[in-house]
């Protein structure tokens, strides 16, 4: 583990930047990515960005006046990477990372030097600090890579994660010039019709446990192809269960190619997420985690009810 | 009008206060009445409030630790009152306020002084300015409700009136030993079993107009009726229809015991919902208006439709 000025020394004295992000790249790891990107670029250094996958489209601003550099001999770093198996198609870098930043207090990545700030909302907040000790001037394009990680990584300041520090790192990316609200316009408030369909036929399956206290929906491999739905779509279906009056525990399950179950696990009222997903080998935050559970629909969901039951019951 | 410090000296110089809400009364009112009155008190000064209406319940938080002062003559305060219309239950109160605090720029509420900030997404925000002024201490009690009004009128500062001051202002708040995660969860992210039933009604109403830029969507009292849904529950079902792709106005219709239809419109991409609601002598702001249409639904439909499809247009 290292702190945030030695850091800074390892990002002054190297030239040649390779950022990784995390497998299904979402907005911390690929805003925290792209602020870095451009922070580098900024003090005369050559940088770029590997996105572990395909990019989300509506990320594509993120790419915006990116200068896109090459070079060989490589300082690899990553942002936002939690563990080795979060390298996905990226993974021959597997044991070759020379610096990893992150929020994850759980993180378990293999590399050189570590600086993990869990007290952080989102990745982003760390290299706004970062950005600040090298010197460089926040820009506009800075500025909506950082607020992008912010607001996703705290579904809009509404996580139990979000701090007066968050509230203060996204007014200066507005005042850095940032179109905050454009940002949560595409982030948060504009779904396709496919978005909408299997969101429709994921609330028909929603079934309730432990006296209204779990709540389980789930989706199926028809479902999403009758829907026409992307991977894309499928973001905040997770949120759904849980924002039910009397809901602590809402589990959200997918179904995988193989049969088996992708899981997202929301709680609230204390109870911890992570602890559920831990007896199914999974794990992530007190409010927010998942796991992937063997066995055909029902088995998989009487197997979660029951671990949720018993965290809920624990919680007592 | 009159600016900060006056309205100040008008605080100082008075003893018993009574502060109005508008009728159906919001997150703003509210809580820009609930924290008005702490400050008051924390003064030394005799104040109480008068809601206009039933207040929803799960604002109950907003009254903790409230004393209960009872005076006879009063100095009437309005917060976030727009119109005299607006006064509802309250009517006896028009042309009796003698400071009207408010955010509306389209503020025309008959009072003795009047202090609007056009500029603050919330008049929660005004409230924090003039506490400051006072040199009051921001206690817990007060930073919740000054949190509750900004959140519940930026949609979770997410819509277009959010500035980097109001994160600030959230900041601070939080700073102050204000839950946000808490009155995000209870506002934003809880949704009775009712609310699920007419939402998902709702959502099985809408059709599309104008090349897909147009998305309507209706509730009857049939509906409501059958999803056991009280006001409560229709609160953030008007932001339905405009968050989908493509759509820059969306507008919800409220059928009303007297056959005629209560209308939200909320907009983007630089539509103004303001011009639309005042073709039916409504009003509002630039991105979210009402109004009220008379006719069967497909005749008041039909009118709104092209009512929006000319705003459209003169947009392009």
């Amino acid at each position: 583990m290292i702190n945030r000025s030695k850091a800074v020394d390892l990002l002054r004295n190297n030239n040649n930047f390779s950022i990784l992000t995390h497998k299904s790249p979402d907005g911390d790891t690929l805003g925290s990515a792209y602020a870095l990107c451009h922070i580098l670029q900024d003090i005369g250094k050559n940088a770029r960005v590997l996105v572990c996958g395909e990019m989300p489209k509506r990320y594509d601003y993120l790419r915006e006046n990116i200068i896109e550099n090459d070079f060989l001999e490589e300082y690899i770093v990553s942002v936002d990477i939690a563990a080795d198996s979060l390298l996905g198609q990226l993974e021959s870098y597997i044991g070759k990372i020379n610096l990893c930043i992150d929020h994850h207090p759980s993180n378990t990545l293999t590399a050189d030097n570590i600086l993990i700030e869990g007290d952080s909302a989102a990745t982003a907040e760390i290299i706004y600090e970062l950005a600040k000790l090298l010197g460089v001037k926040i820009t506009k394009d800075i500025a909506k890579c950082i607020f992008t990680g912010v607001t996703t990584d705290t579904g809009c300041f509404r996580f139990a994660n979000t701090t007066a520090k968050t509230h203060r790192v996204a007014a200066d990316m507005i005042d850095a010039g940032c179109d905050g609200t454009y940002i949560n316009r595409v982030m948060f408030d504009t779904k396709s019709r496919s978005r909408l369909e299997i969101e429709r036929m994921a609330r028909e399956t929603m079934k309730f446990f432990v006296d209204g206290q779990c709540a389980v929906i789930y989706t199926t491999l028809e479902m999403i192809e009758k829907a026409n739905a992307i991977d894309d779509d499928m973001e905040g279906i997770s949120s759904i269960p849980r924002q039910v009056e009397g809901v602590s525990v809402g589990i959200t399950m997918r179904e995988q190619e193989d049969g088996s179950y992708k899981v997202s696990v929301r709680t609230s009222d204390g109870v911890n997420a992570s602890q559920i997903c831990q007896k199914f080998d999974g794990g992530g935050h007190q409010g927010a985690a998942g796991c992937t559970v063997e066995g055909g629909l029902e088995e998989a969901r009487a197997k979660l009810v029951a671990a949720a039951e018993e965290i809920i019951k624990n919680n007592k």
